[in-house]
């Protein structure tokens, strides 16, 4: 039969705790890849920025390189794995490949969520596929699966735990009752969150990502303004001791809804009932729930970051776009065209909702509350008064019955002028 | 740009749940179809037993026909979706189908367990695809997720709940206390059973997707007399009502494990666990996880059965097969050959178990199992024993630790020919 094909060459941007997966699941796994692809493959060339620094996974020295353009300009190297994170240089880069033909694959949720469509228009420009299965959900292949496995279906509900940190960080708090500055040093510490940690802490990743899969699951441009974020800063361990005494766990969950025409999409706080799948999704795991009109609930779980789960679904992209190049037919990924969006107003937006006030402990003051709520049109379907004697104050709990945003918000602001209120202090949903 | 492309002519073999599913599916979901695809879908004909039988869903008399030529003859009909189940004739009219060049998709296990490798050849030989999304866990995307989503990695574990009318059958033995027979008859009235309900309950059903699932996960040429089957006929409801004292669900579990080169498949009762996700798994509902050396712990759940679930997963396949004749690389699924099985030998399959002994109520019987169970190199985690003064006996309930299969072989035959023994009841593995 001759000689066997030449190897693929892959070229990678970046060699953090992905890249390393990547160059280990390459090695590790040539067996299985060749099977698969009857082809080897070969991590050609590696950009990094410091070729000196000790790496958990070696390579030959001359495999890494400080220059972009040992990658760009090389025509051997037909597949550019993008996973340095972040907008800059990401995005020059990964453009540059593209309109050179070369495909990309990306774990970048950031790139995804800002640059998708511009960059997917791009790839298809040039004939070069562009694949981002790993930039959301870690090892979960949840992008797929609203690409393929639910092509004939009408999704209506997407929504899961698609944070890591702020996962591992709630579900701290809520076993080990620790304080969130405590379980966020605790993170850290583990390299579970960055340094800054606004972007896990403050709901931006998830955000990010809850843009991504509400786009390819409901086809419709959504923009990161689309999304409401509340992030668990400062969450106070008193409401998750709380909602645990109602029967509930507090999650970090996003959200995206259609109700025939209109979106809303969230990342928010949300409190789940113990005997939901997600109450039991801890540390660093994700699981998202997909809800098709004809297919109903189905729910995806996996280890949401991590070096070689998230090089897996790298890999499973680098393993479709050779396998579209061998077919010929890179640059051709058919699919739903994009449909204009209607978000859903304040006044359309329904749940329910947990709140807690500290008010003066006086008396009469529960029951103006409770008729503020009522006037506003949102109704109390549980109300809890625990009193503090030494500081004279009183918490109040409530959760509603399932009540529109825009009442919600009057609500609170009438809630705001009552002279006996000290404070608010979480708004949460209720799933 | 000209006229609107033709129609994509489906033709349907079958018209029973699932087959009624893809009409509706086809019908309500135009929209989406057409944009996902640039073309609309026709079912062109359909062919059913008895032309005159009333529906749930309506269709035009000529489109319905009773010979089967009438389908495979029409150059027309590009796409052949088979949802009659069972072997014949579905066998014969699907192997006429991909003779003919047609694509072939199927929800039909029997088929594709029994016969899956030879029909994929026939395919590969005539340019045409046969796709079987819907062959295991209903609405579940786990075919695909197992050949694209981790393409790349080494699947060591595959086990989960893959059979619903069982499930129903534990989920109201377990919740409402119901016995063997009466839950089973619960599900017949409902129709999650059937009038001969053997194949489900004694454990076929779920070994015929074990036997799809660990073909494609370990890549190798898995056979239904690999499987090591037991169902639940039977079932004593005594048996739930410890498990749960010693905090387990009984649920019927389907297996498949990887340690390097041997595998073992086996579809039996086992002890999961309360804080285990399959424990919450109930009804129809199906769940399968998937553990990957480089991913680690996956999970998918869904509907596991049912018209529109299971025909979302037939149309996906639909979808995928018109996009690769959209593309022209029909027929060219790419992916790994099947490499040599190797059977675990039963020195080599290690596991805990549960089971349940009834003996006269004795002195010194106890000692006595205990004895033999440790003499046989099986240790036990936990035996408790029930003593019933009425009838003299008393039952023994014992959690082994990790023993092999071998082993637990040996001691229950020692077991057996105890004089005090009355009865063996149940054998389960704990999860």
């Amino acid at each position: 039969m001759g000689g066997k094909p030449a190897p693929v060459a892959v070229g990678l941007l970046g060699f953090g705790t992905v890249g390393s997966g990547v160059v280990r699941l390459i090695a590790e796994h040539a067996e299985e890849l060749e099977a698969e692809l009857g082809q080897r493959l070969v991590v050609k060339r590696i950009l990094v920025r410091d070729p000196a620094k000790e790496r958990p996974v070696k390579v030959p020295p001359e495999v890494l390189t400080t220059e972009p353009g040992v990658i760009l300009d090389d025509p051997e190297i037909r597949i550019v794995v993008e996973v340095i994170g972040g907008l800059e240089p990401a995005r020059t880069l990964v453009l540059e490949a593209l309109r050179r033909g070369k495909h990309v694959v990306t774990a970048n949720k950031d790139l995804m969520a800002l640059y998708g469509a511009d960059l997917l228009a791009v790839a298809r420009e040039h004939g070069a596929d562009l694949y981002f299965e790993a930039s959301v959900g870690g090892g979960i292949p949840i992008i797929r699966t609203l690409m393929d496995g639910f092509a004939s279906d009408r999704i209506t509900r997407i929504y899961g735990i698609i944070n890591g940190t702020t996962n591992y960080i709630l579900t701290q708090m809520s076993r080990q009752g620790r304080s969130f500055d405590e379980a966020l040093r605790e993170a850290q510490a583990l390299g579970y969150a960055e340094a800054d940690p606004s972007s896990d802490v403050d709901g931006l990743d998830a955000a990010r990502k809850m843009v991504i899969l509400a786009t390819l699951g409901f086809h419709m441009p959504i923009a990161l303004d689309d999304v409401a974020v509340q992030g668990i800063r400062g969450l106070d361990r008193k409401d998750i001791a709380y909602a645990d005494e109602f029967g509930y766990t507090v999650k970090l969950l996003g959200t995206a809804i259609r109700d025939d025409g209109s979106v809303e999409i969230a990342v928010q706080p949300t409190l789940v009932p113990k005997d939901h799948p997600l109450a039991n999704v801890s540390d660093a795991f994700n699981a998202v729930f997909v809800h098709g009109e004809a297919v109903g609930e189905t729910m995806f779980y996996g280890q949401g970051a991590g070096s070689l789960p998230t090089a897996t679904a790298v890999m499973s992209d680098v393993v479709a776009v050779i396998k579209n190049m061998l077919l010929g037919v890179s640059g051709k990924r058919l699919g739903r065209p994009l449909r204009p969006k209607r978000l859903k107003t304040p006044a359309e937006i329904v749940g329910r909702y947990f709140f807690r006030l500290t008010v003066d402990d006086a008396p009469g003051v529960l029951a103006h509350i409770a008729r503020t709520l009522s006037e506003s049109e949102v109704s109390i379907e549980r109300i809890v008064q625990v009193p503090d004697p030494a500081a004279r104050t009183a918490d109040i709990l409530i959760i509603t019955h399932a009540a529109t945003q825009a009442a919600l918000d009057a609500a609170l602001t009438r809630l705001r002028d009552l002279s006996a209120l000290r404070a608010i202090h979480a708004v949460f949903r209720v799933l």
